[in-house]
């Protein structure tokens, strides 16, 4: 599967201004980027730095006036999907250390206080089968309303008003899995279905192998049902959406525009 | 400096039970451990996976009935101080990548909001002075009141409540320096003159080395002035409370009694 | 029906100090009041003010040092009972104006924000019948757990959390009654099988009448299931509990001791 | 002083929806409505009922389609004005009765969390004085950013974020004096130097009379400094913003457009 992206955003800053970009595909086992092409306006400083999980490129900026980032990148797939509803529960005191953080609750994921709403929809089920049961409550439960959700809107406040973006489905996943002890991570990606076109946000959970060996991986999970994972691009994984932004500033930004195109361009 | 250090603490679980503990002193370059005696109930399962950035192990039980864990260590401390309010600031786009996620909100540090003030109170001062200025905020408006606090306060709670125990202090440093763009985390440690002797927090933050290097360092930062650095043993480190508590159970746990005593016992 | 009611409670002021209570029995059509003898300490300054809706008197008190109330009645209950499942709904537009601020947010009662659950939920089902329903979710999905609230926990945090003590289930009843357009209140009330004995809470809607005339009357729901409307003295009626504490102190008060009994006398 | 009005509003109801409007000038001692002409579209239902505190009316309707709101109106206000920073005290035991709801915690008006904060910041100013300093260290404190709240959005997130409208500022404004002891309610006004041309909403206290008489006055006070008492025109007042909306709607409702002009056209 190979899949095309670009993407193109302008924004100004004032002043002198620190910027962390993360907008490119990550080069990693299950994808591989074929050729890219990411232009960035000359600025005063310029470094990659490794991103959480070592999956994917933070960039840092210094740069002042109107700056414009254009990319282009063409991305193999090769990801192996599983059938979430088979995979067996991992116990906890097997997870890896790296996992251990996806445990926790976060800044938008407060899973502790879901532990008995969990107990209580999903106690019966295990695994995966546990995982496709929240991805469908979510998907029944919820309503997908572009508008309705702001920077400070929590899994909780999703969940009580039953109603987000793709950035809030996914933190209700990640929330829910966490409180039922599945380790859970937020992703930035392109798909191409997502509709209107722009970057996407999805949940992964960590299960276990189907061979008993023991080990485990992440699988990527949709609420919004909008990411096929054999067309999906990762960019970067964090706690919750304040791990994964396309573009933090570290001073005054005006954001002016942006567009996201991700296609399929062969099977 | 040496330091002896001994906890002691007792719990219940009803059933087969996934337990993570994380009290030990972490073994780093800061601090050796000279001597360690750490003595958990026989359990179904035991495993040691390293803690967040690889400072200190975080250990997996699976355990049923009564549990006791007792813990002995002597630990020499050669960690360098400095004089913080004298660091200069570093900039953003210097940051190593592993410090990055050290910028970003998290459970009980929505920093975000406290941008605006954070520039009016302290935004004219720089570097080291202006973690001083933040601790000395903390010390002077905040009032130790054990009890006042909970599992879900946050920063926020604090702030506006102005009240708290060391969690709470910790956690308002944390969120104004993150605020300020300056990576912060949160730090449970040992500590001789915390009274009632328990387990304590603090903060860290990422600053400039002042050879002009380009290079930082994590120093500790205590709004309660309780753990002088000279003195204190870290355990683990994390984003902030959620990450780095002695005990996680996932199932029920009875907790029952904890002794901690920490001492000097040579210059 | 009569009820025996008597409470004692003591506290400490450091100095003079206003102080408001509402913990009698309120003189009101619905019950009769037949003998009480209430006593308060000597004070600066005493005076009954109207509660709201004239349910019940606030008294305003100033006083300093040790304080103690002792308070017994006698209470005739006199109310009609209805089935709640046959009352037929209310139109807004029929609501009497003093019936209107019930049916608004109130501090812990978001109400606004349960529209889509309580849609979702109860959507198809009208006026007593929903009520009803709405009771019976709260009894199957919340536990009454002891010291798992405080003095901030919303409707929402109950919800999401799933336990907490009468206050809570009140709050979330009264909470998902607004959300679908019935006026709901917070009462403070004794009943006598509230185990362990105290003032208990409950919550009360305002439905149609049966007989068509386009009126309407506040019925008594209690999610603990603890009040039996045919022996539950009202003591205040509010938003919610924000406004029918029993002591509210305007300055340092040291809460010590309290003692309540509601016992049934008579048939 | 002679007050011009007008305001129209449109909105559309896909089916027969219950409406509660509260857009008109209180018929108050403090102004007169000289003259009026209030037209709305024809509706199945109409009926006037009493609004909060008896200041003003709410209108309920059931309609359905496109709405059309109309008014005009020439109101002379006759209000008496005070130097607030010279009024005295008022002890909470002598409030009446009706000024007591306005003492506690509403919605978005969590009073009892500001305690210390008011303790600490205007501990040492009393009665009007105190009032003075709330309002201006809202002034000094606060940026006025349309945007940047919403309706979730309470004093404590103003407080923190230290940005809003009018709105926030007099939740603001509203919990700081409640933290304090003195009785503070939201009204929403028309003003003839609010810009953009809208509804505003202020904050009024109740503050003792220089008359020595034990009596209390309620007084206007706004934070952005756009309502001038003697211009000001009252609409209703509430607890906070959740009470006097200029439309509640018990259905979908899609809002469309509005007009507010206030204009002086005599001294």
């Amino acid at each position: 599967m190979t899949i095309e992206i670009s993407a193109h955003f302008t924004f100004e800053l004032d002043g002198p201004t620190d910027i962390l970009l993360q907008y490119e595909a990550a080069d990693i086992p299950e994808q591989s980027v074929l050729w890219t092409d990411s232009r960035i306006d000359k600025s005063d400083y310029f470094a990659r730095v490794a991103a959480q999980d070592e999956i994917g490129t933070r960039i840092w900026l210094r740069k002042e006036g109107h700056c414009e980032v254009d990319y282009k990148a063409r991305i193999a797939i090769h990801r192996l999907t599983a059938d979430l509803s088979a995979l067996p529960a991992m116990q906890q005191h097997e997870l890896p250390g790296e996992t251990v953080q996806y445990l926790f609750d976060s800044r938008y994921c407060p899973a502790e206080r879901f532990h008995s709403f969990v107990q209580e929809e999903f106690g019966t089920i295990e695994g995966g089968a546990k995982i496709v049961a929240m991805r469908d409550w979510v998907a029944d439960h919820m309503s997908y309303e572009p508008g309705s959700s702001h920077s400070n809107t929590t899994a909780l406040d999703s969940f009580v008003e039953r109603r987000g973006i793709c950035r809030d489905y996914a933190h209700v996943i990640v929330t829910m899995a966490r409180a039922a002890g599945i380790p859970a991570r937020y992703v930035s990606v392109y798909a191409p279905d997502v509709a209107p076109p722009d970057f996407h946000a999805i949940a992964e959970v960590f299960l276990a192998d189907p061979d008993g060996s023991g080990r485990g991986t992440w699988h990527m999970v949709d609420g919004t049902f909008m990411a096929d994972p054999e067309h999906t691009v990762k960019i970067g994984v964090g706690r919750d959406a304040a791990d994964v932004s396309f573009l933090t500033s570290f001073g005054a930004c005006d954001f002016r525009e942006k567009t996201v195109r991700t296609e399929i361009v062969s099977d």
